[in-house]
């Protein structure tokens, strides 16, 4: 994996600016059974997605956006404190992520909701 | 169902602010046959959920948020189509819809999103 | 495949008893392409599950289980029109079908529980 | 949040008929992090749906089609658990917890109904 | 948009391997509306996943998992007819594409398999 | 339950030849609680299914689609797990388990590829 490119550059810097200091933690954590998988990651979700040059949205919204779809897939209750995490480090607050777990009830029901805002309220618990 | 009530009036209008014109033929249509569903339709999802009176997020972050829920979701394409056309009501641009359905796919996959990537393109068409 | 096995029997009884008279055809519109698929549709999902011996529910009941689960599984319209109109066939109103639809919107949020109760108000207008 | 209203102490009074003495409890833990989604949990999902004037099906068998649908969503273990005590404390039988959901191998498949069956063999266990 | 990149060309040339003559119409319905997403489709989906220089699986075992895995998700049935196709192109037979929607059986369910081997019916039809 | 019946040990006989020497453990555990539920795993999904006798595709063809839509599932890790194991027992190596769940990050997006290719990491050191 070439991490000197410029693709996976932007990716990492991407990554690091969401995820925080554990960032290269969780890559590594992947590379070592899926090298390929691991730097995808990097390169087409942080470079190409979140990085991308004319993006529109900014880091917090976009922070937003993704919590909203993680609550409704019910399914993905560790990338959703992740993200409840990153969230908070562009910039929204816990109202706001609360708020957009809260709307979600409407889009997936109880039971996925209550557990998202079970994870909120850990997420919010251990970083205080 | 009683239409006069403060809680329903708080939901009739924030479901008119979001879904325009269409608004209460869309209640209609699900009265006809469950008068409880259309019910709290308006009360419930519009009323306490998108016109809480403490809410902290605008209704262009809501329906971005919105959006990003029922692309993931990938089963919700009719809904869909109606909060792609409430979010350009509500102040969102066509470009933060397009950048919001894009991030998708590090959520749901190419298939989920694809769908709902074309189901904005028919909207964009039908509007202009 | 040997129509004529007790497993079958039981099958295609129960399965006549729950679709009524288009049930022979839908089986064979997939035996013509899946044979294996159509036999087990027959003596596993209807010989085995909806015929059971022991079994301790009734016929209305199970068919208003099945119609809450094809509610908010969100993407299998065509089956829940099948099991309204099967549950209508065993026993059940419409008030109670529209009754378990609306409970859902507690389970799966809004737009499955709308596309399900679109599709109910579809069945009850084409069988009146 | 008003507990004195009509519309709340609707949902709290069919909360603990279905959940039993942690009712109060369940809705705390969820209240000291997000106050709306305890309301609408309370008022809307067991007032308004649960405990509707005009219902026709006991709460028996509103249970059991909670169970089917809990089972085939998958990712609602939590949920199924105390759906699965509270049908008990309703009526329903364990023969019939049972029935229902491995009824529901026809709609969701192995995996999502062999994580149900072993949820409901550690709730009768933990009974008895 | 570079479509002369290599990234880009190892895309492309993958993409019209799996999908065919049509290829490159699929890439400018997307790019239409969605430039970033009709890139990433090419040179992520295409390019980095499917056309790796490291793979070990040939294309026909990389379109049979593709396949199982959009009959199981349910709401995918475009994508699984344009995969059905393309692993048709790839050298399964259809047998082999049968047996697999049926295997799905045990794990999604009776109404996500019923209608992918419908769709896989279909697609059989309009080809021969 | 009858055992000695040609259907069940068509099925136990390719229940043991994929999960290997927990098998007969695993449908016991079921079969504790829910004995139909025990005799269609066996019978249905692994007789009907994985031994049935005009089958075109091999054990570890099969598996491998097995990896692949479980890994998209995202809420059946426990069986994931399971077809991980019974893969390399029928044939396939890591390098292919591997990157089949990559190929699913095309279909799924990152949180359920994620939690599979962790899952397949924990298996991979506890076989070891």
């Amino acid at each position: 994996m070439d991490k000197q490119s410029k693709r996976y550059q932007k990716g990492i810097e991407a990554l690091r600016r969401h995820l925080g200091p554990d960032a290269d933690k969780y890559v590594e954590a992947i590379e070592e059974v899926a090298p390929l998988f691991a730097k995808v990651n990097v390169e087409f979700a942080y470079g190409d997605i979140y990085n991308d040059e004319n993006r529109v949205l900014d880091d917090r919204v976009k922070e937003l956006t993704t919590i909203s779809a993680l609550t409704v897939m019910g399914d993905a209750i560790p990338q959703l404190k992740l993200h409840i995490e990153a969230a908070l480090r562009c910039g929204a607050t816990k109202e706001e992520i609360v708020e957009v777990i809260t709307q979600m009830l409407a889009y997936c029901g109880f039971p996925a909701a209550t557990n998202a805002i079970m994870a909120a309220k850990e997420v919010f618990k251990s970083i205080k």
